[in-house]
């Protein structure tokens, strides 16, 4: 079974690397870039196959190490 | 408008951090974890009001800035 966890920073946390990212576009010319903020995802292949237990599985590992919740959100998807 | 840019490494690519987060989640007790990689995401708020142009425009970034074509898989989803 596959899962995607999609971890992005909290409202309000600062996000140097976005701004980076959103200085460097309009650098390039794209002007119309009002905005830029950077997150990360982690596919994962699990052996659970019950797409329930594999959702509590990754939420669990998300809270133990994929995620620092204090400053990032996260997001699981079950991809079947 | 909000674009989601989310990119992947190719399948193929070697993936260390990937492996390592592999590596920790087994270390903590996830034994069912059979593969992990990672990749990134960048949230993007644009001017531009068209979906089939703010598609076009953030395709154009991935191509010159975003994503590393050689190594890398990029998907555009528009939020609206």
């Amino acid at each position: 079974m596959k899962a995607r966890v999609t971890i992005t920073l909290k409202n309000g946390v600062l996000d140097p690397q976005g701004k980076a990212i959103e200085g460097a576009l309009k650098g390039l010319g794209f002007a119309g870039v009002e905005g830029a903020r950077q997150g990360k995802i982690v596919d994962l292949v699990l052996a659970e196959t019950d797409p329930d237990k594999a959702r509590a599985e990754v939420a669990a590992m998300c809270e133990k190490l994929l995620a620092n919740t204090v400053v990032e959100n996260y997001a699981v998807e079950i991809l079947g």
